[in-house]
C-alpha cells in the first residue's frame, strides 16, 4: 500500500478501507511512517470527517497496536464507565465500589488531569500508599479479589493512542469526533470489558461546550462500542458548574467518602447512582437502569458500598486511616473566602475558569510533568440557582501560598455572577442514548 | 505568534494575516518548526483554500526566504516566460533568442524534467559544454552581453520553495492552486523581472487536465503577479498532444534549431512566436501582442533569432558545432517504428502516456537522481487530425536498447488511436488572460 495514495484518498473525500487505515496506524506506530505524513492524514480526517465504519476501523487499528487484557479467568460481567472529563467529577470513586458491591466487575483504567480537568488517578494518589501502577497480573488479582480495580494507562495498552494524541496536540487536530472516539474507545476496549457506560459532559467546563457536538460525539462513541459487540449506555450530563461541591484531589476523595457514607445528597449522588445503576443493569444484576439505581442507593444505605471502597483501597496498598477519619488529613496552609458582593441568586458561571482557578491553587497541572498539591482545591458553598445574601461565603480556596489563593480568587470573582432574579439550575442529566 | 493557533485558524476557515503566513514560512525554512506542523498547515490550506491576499502573502514569504536578484545594472526591460510543463514543450529555447534579438532582456531560471514532462535545463545540457550552473555574477554578465541567459535553480533563490515542495510531494498536497501559485511565482519573482508571460498547459499531458482548473490556476498566477506590480499576460494552451513533433532532449534542441532557421511551421512555431510576441510587447518593443508576433516572425526570417541562439549558447560555454550541423549529433543505437494499423485519422491520445513512453526510452527521469540519455526520444510523423494509411509510420522511437524501444512502442500502440472518421485537431491557444 502507498501512504501518499491513502492520504490523497482521505483528502479527496474517499472512504478508506479497514486495511488502509490499519496500514497507516501500524506503520506510524512502528515508526515506519514519518510524523509529517500522519499529521497530513490527521488534518484531512479532521476536515473531511470519517464514516462510522472508518471510525471503527481506526479504533480497531489503535486497539490492536497493543495488548487486549484477557479477563476470561475472572467470572462474571466486566463493566467500565468512561467520562469525557470535567470539573469536580469524582463519580468513578463512588460508582466503582457500588457496582463491585452489586456483584459486577469493574476493571477501570483511568487518566490523569490536565488543564482545567481533574483525573481519577491523581485523586486516588492523594490517599497515602495507593498504587495506581500495577502489573497486568496484579491488575487481574485485585479485580478477582475486590471486584474492582483502578489503575493508570500502561505501555501495553493502545500505544498508538499515545503517539497519535501527542501529534494531534501540536497540529491543531484535537477537536475531531472520529479522532476523539478512536482515542477513547481503543483504550477502553483494551480493558477486556463486556459493557461500557459513557458519561459525555456538555457545557462550559466540558470539552464539548455545545449540546449538538456532545450528541454527535455520544452517538459516535455508542456506534463504535456496538461495532465491537459491546453493550453500551451513554448519558449526556451537565458540566456548566462543578459536579458536587469539592474540587481538588483529596477534597474529591473526601466528598466521595461522604457520598458513600450516605451523608451527602445532590447532583453528585444522583449522577453517581445513575451511572452505577446503568452499569449494574448492563452487568446483568438489575432488570433496568432504574432498578440498578435503587440497588445502588440501598448499597450506600446498608454500608456495603463504603465497605467495598475501603477494601479496594487496601487491595491497592492505600492507607485506610484517612478514609475512616478524613478529618485527620493534612490541611492547606492558606484558606481564602470568596464572598457574595450582593443579594440574589447564583447565575451562570464559566466552569472552564473554575477549573483554571483550581489549577492555579495547585490542584491541577498545566503540563503532564507538573506536580500536584493533593490538599489544594475549592469548596463550593453555593451552586447555580442558590439564593445568597451579600457577604455570604460562596467558595473556600485552599492552597500552599497566599499568592495562589489571591490569583484563584480573582478568577472566581470574575466568573461567579449573582443575578437579582431567580435562576433555574441546569438540568443534570440531559439525555440517555443506548 | 503561536504555530498551533495559526494552523487552527486555517483549519477553521479563517483568513490568515500576512504576518502569520510569514511566521509559518520563515519558522519552517529556518527549521524552527517541525515538518509535521507545516504538513498539517499544508493539508488545511489544500482543503480550505486561500484568498488572493493569502496566496500573495505566501508567495511573498517564500520569495523573501531567499535572495532577489538585482538586475538594476542592466538597462532595458526584463521579461521571462513560465510554462506549467508538458510534453515536447521547447518554446523557451526558441523564444529566448527571439525576444533577446528584439532588444528585450530574458533572464530565465528553469527547472529539470520529472516524470512525463521535460525540462529546459536537460535540453540545454544535451548541447556539449553548455553550462546551466552559473554564479549570480556570471548570470548577470551573460544577460548583459547576450540579452538572455538560461540557468537552473540556485540555492539562493526561494529556498523555502524547495523545502515546501519536497514536503508537499510526500503529503498529498501537490495539486493545490494557491500552493502551486506560490511555488511558481516565488521563483519567478526572484529573477528580478519586470514582466512575465505565462503558458498554462491544459489537457491530458498537463498537470491541469481540466480547462476549469487551468483557468483557476491562470487567474491565480495573474492575480499574484499583479499584486507584486508585475506586468503579466497568460495563455492557456493545448497539451492534449506533444508540442511540435520531437520529444527528447537533443531532439527538442534540433527542432528548435529548425524553427529558428525558419524551416518548420506548425503549432510549435505558432506558440513560440505568440509567447515571444507577448514578451516583446510587455518589454515595450511592440505596440501590441500582434505586432510582437510579426516582429518575432521577421527576426526568424532575417536570421537574427538563430544568430542570437548561437550567441547565447557560446556565452554559456556550449559547442555551436552541432547547432550549425545538427545532423552530426550522435544517434541512438536502436530505432523502432510505430505503424498505423488501419486507414483513417489520428484521434485523441493520452499525452501523459506519450510522455511516459519518452521516459521509458531514457529521455526523462523517474526520480531527480536518474540519468538522462540525451539522444533518446520520439519523433512524431503524424499528429491529431492527420489522415493516415495502414502501414504509415506514425512515430519513430530512439533509444539505447531494444527492450526500451519495445516497452515504449507498447505504450504508444495502446494510446495512439485511429478513427475512420475525420478528426478536428485541438485548438492550440485556448485563451489569453491579462
Amino acid at each position: 500500500m502507498n501512504t501518499v495514495e491513502i492520504i490523497r484518498g482521505k483528502r479527496d473525500g474517499k472512504i478508506l478501507s479497514k486495511e488502509e487505515i490499519k496500514f497507516l496506524v501500524l506503520s506510524y506506530t512502528k515508526k515506519q511512517m514519518p510524523d509529517y505524513q500522519f499529521s497530513a492524514f490527521l488534518m484531512a480526517s479532521f476536515l473531511n470527517g470519517m464514516t462510522k465504519e472508518e471510525t471503527s476501523a481506526l479504533t480497531n487499528a489503535m486497539l490492536y497496536s497493543g495488548k487486549i487484557i484477557n479477563l476470561n479467568s475472572i467470572s462474571g460481567a466486566k463493566v467500565d464507565k468512561h467520562s469525557t472529563g470535567g470539573v469536580g467529577d469524582k463519580t468513578s470513586l463512588i460508582l466503582a465500589p457500588i457496582v463491585a458491591a452489586a456483584g459486577v466487575n469493574v476493571p477501570m483504567i483511568s487518566g490523569r488531569g490536565l488543564g482545567h480537568t481533574g483525573g481519577t488517578l491523581d485523586k486516588l494518589e492523594s490517599i497515602p500508599g495507593f498504587k495506581t501502577k500495577l502489573s497486568l497480573n496484579e491488575y487481574k488479582a485485585v479485580l478477582k479479589k475486590c471486584g474492582a480495580v483502578l489503575i493508570g494507562q500502561t505501555k501495553e495498552i493502545a500505544p498508538a493512542d499515545k503517539l497519535i494524541y501527542s501529534l494531534r496536540d501540536v497540529t491543531a487536530t484535537v477537536e475531531s469526533i472520529p479522532l476523539i472516539t478512536a482515542s477513547i474507545m481503543s483504550k477502553k476496549l483494551a480493558e477486556g470489558i463486556d459493557s461500557l457506560v459513557l458519561d459525555v459532559k456538555t457545557g462550559s467546563g466540558a470539552f464539548m461546550k455545545d449540546i449538538k457536538d456532545s450528541k454527535k460525539l455520544t452517538q459516535s462513541l455508542v456506534d463504535t462500542a456496538k461495532s465491537f459487540n459491546k453493550k453500551v449506555i451513554a448519558f449526556i450530563t451537565d458540566m456548566n458548574q462543578p459536579l458536587g461541591n469539592y474540587i481538588g484531589n483529596w477534597f474529591e476523595v473526601y466528598e466521595s467518602i461522604m457520598v458513600l457514607r450516605g451523608e451527602v445528597t445532590g447532583d453528585l449522588l444522583t449522577l453517581s447512582t445513575t451511572l452505577s445503576g446503568a452499569m449494574i443493569y448492563l452487568g446483568g444484576r438489575a432488570a433496568s437502569v432504574e432498578e440498578g439505581i435503587e440497588i445502588s442507593n440501598s448499597l450506600i444505605k446498608n454500608g456495603s458500598a463504603f465497605k467495598k471502597f475501603c477494601e479496594i483501597i487496601k487491595c491497592q496498598g492505600g492507607d485506610v486511616k484517612y478514609i475512616y477519619h478524613p478529618e485527620k488529613y493534612p490541611r492547606s496552609k492558606f484558606v481564602e473566602f470568596v464572598e457574595a458582593g450582593s443579594d440574589g441568586y447564583i447565575n451562570e458561571m464559566d466552569n472552564f475558569k473554575v477549573g483554571m482557578a483550581a489549577l492555579e491553587l495547585g490542584a491541577g497541572r498545566k503540563t503532564l510533568d507538573d506536580k500536584i498539591d493533593h490538599k489544594a482545591g475549592i469548596i463550593f458553598r453555593k451552586k447555580i440557582g442558590d439564593a445568597v445574601k451579600k457577604g455570604d461565603i460562596l467558595a473556600e480556596l485552599h492552597s500552599s501560598s497566599d499568592k495562589k489563593t489571591e490569583d484563584a480568587k480573582k478568577i472566581l470573582l470574575e466568573t461567579l455572577d449573582i443575578s437579582p432574579d431567580a435562576v433555574k439550575p441546569p438540568k443534570l442529566i440531559k439525555m440517555m442514548i443506548k
